[in-house]
């Protein structure tokens, strides 16, 4: 991938992630750990949130391709949709694969989702653009630092759906483009990367609050390796940190 | 593909479509014929609107999508948008393998396509899928035909994104679904239908005026093996009546 310099020097590429330092030892494969009822829950919970917000980010990718300024923008974003559905495709699969239904398995999450994307409905094709690349990283650093602790089977699915679609390199050069031709337009997007960052985060708590299953993954209650509380506030600091270095790569003060 | 009986007892599935009885002898592969500088443009003009035509099938569908009643139809249409990206992708590498601009080649039917769709803008879930059924349905007959009078290459390339992409079973299968639970439905989704063959026949000649290549194309300018305007005429004919049964399949009279 080709990366870029920030603005002291730093090589930066767009796909800046956070990644816990020290990954925990394998616990295991799908088969063994599905016997716990609550282990089994909580992936539940993770792969139907998973699933939905591919669905809903195919959506937007989708929404946002009608505002592209012209037919090069408006088919990359069309593909990074089209990439997104493939996601959701692979999730779908393994929810039927393990007896699930995959319908049932993503309502919880329909409405907190949404309601995420009607507190952050883009006024246009940069703020667009900046809410696909930001939300994209934030979700995708969300589910790797968790992949680590999961069963082997579960870690592999969702490393492999949280790969890069290709949105993060194309937004920051247009978003550099733009801000490039007009300074301006630094300021607005600024504000609209921590409008983003808080709703994110203020419809995260509202699901762990909802959901037993999964915050019971997070703080450790389905009996996995460490993952106390004091690891939950280091995790959401890394994430943080990864999504201030992102805005500052893109030229915008976070 | 599962087949359903229309009302008068005839096997008839979704994908009704109208081929020519007696296909042309091969005119060869690309390399030959493109040496003509008529016939490259002409393919060239094809394969564009083609492209565009594709393109704007995924933005249709993923809008569709949004007004799904549900989760697993929601999916659905997201799935075929997808699918219409990936024909997108393969005209797209098409174009750029015989060195034609993808973007220059779309542009000139980007207007007609959109003026279509501006006036055939469905007002719900039901008449979007009419729309996508009957909208894929006319354009895939027409490539059909077409793509038989092509070079090798060519005819390949326009057959394999004009496969159904799962579109019309769907259509028909929830179309039915909601006329059998409301009979006045099918009166409304009848006008429908007709309105949009007309916006989609005032359209294409709109097109085929503007566009000397593809209409010499079309009348054996090009030198084509016998695609005169008598058979011009005999192909609009098959393809109406192509149309008229795929209605008589959804209980709609045209």
């Amino acid at each position: 991938m080709e990366t870029q310099a920030a603005d002291d020097g730093t090589p930066l590429d767009a796909s800046v992630t956070s990644v816990a330092s020290d990954p925990p030892a394998s616990i295991g494969g799908w088969d063994v750990r599905s016997a716990d009822p609550d282990y089994r829950a909580a992936v539940l919970d993770l792969l139907g949130a998973l699933a939905y917000g591919e669905l809903s980010a195919f959506e937007r990718l989708a929404e946002d391709a009608k505002f592209a300024p012209g037919l090069v923008d408006k088919a990359a974003l069309a593909k990074m949709a089209s990439n997104e559905y493939q996601h959701y495709q692979q999730l779908h699969d393994r929810l039927v694969e393990v007896g699930a239904d995959p319908t049932a398995v993503m309502t919880p999450f329909v409405e907190p989702l949404e309601a995420f994307h009607r507190m952050t409905a883009p006024s246009d094709w940069l703020e667009g653009l900046v809410k696909a690349y930001v939300g994209d990283a934030i979700a995708t650093d969300f589910y790797r630092e968790v992949a680590v602790r999961l069963d082997d089977d579960t870690r592999d699915l969702v490393l492999s759906v949280s790969s890069d679609t290709g949105h993060a390199q194309f937004a920051v050069d247009r978003i550099r483009q733009a801000i490039e031709a007009d300074p301006r337009v630094g300021g607005r997007l600024a504000l609209w990367g921590r409008r983003l960052m808080g709703e994110a985060l203020s419809q995260s708590q509202r699901v762990v609050a909802e959901r037993d299953a999964l915050s019971n993954l997070l703080v450790g209650g389905a009996d996995l390796q460490g993952f106390d509380l004091v690891e939950v506030g280091k995790m959401f600091n890394r994430i943080t940190e990864a999504h201030t270095r992102r805005m500052a790569a893109l030229g915008l003060a976070s």
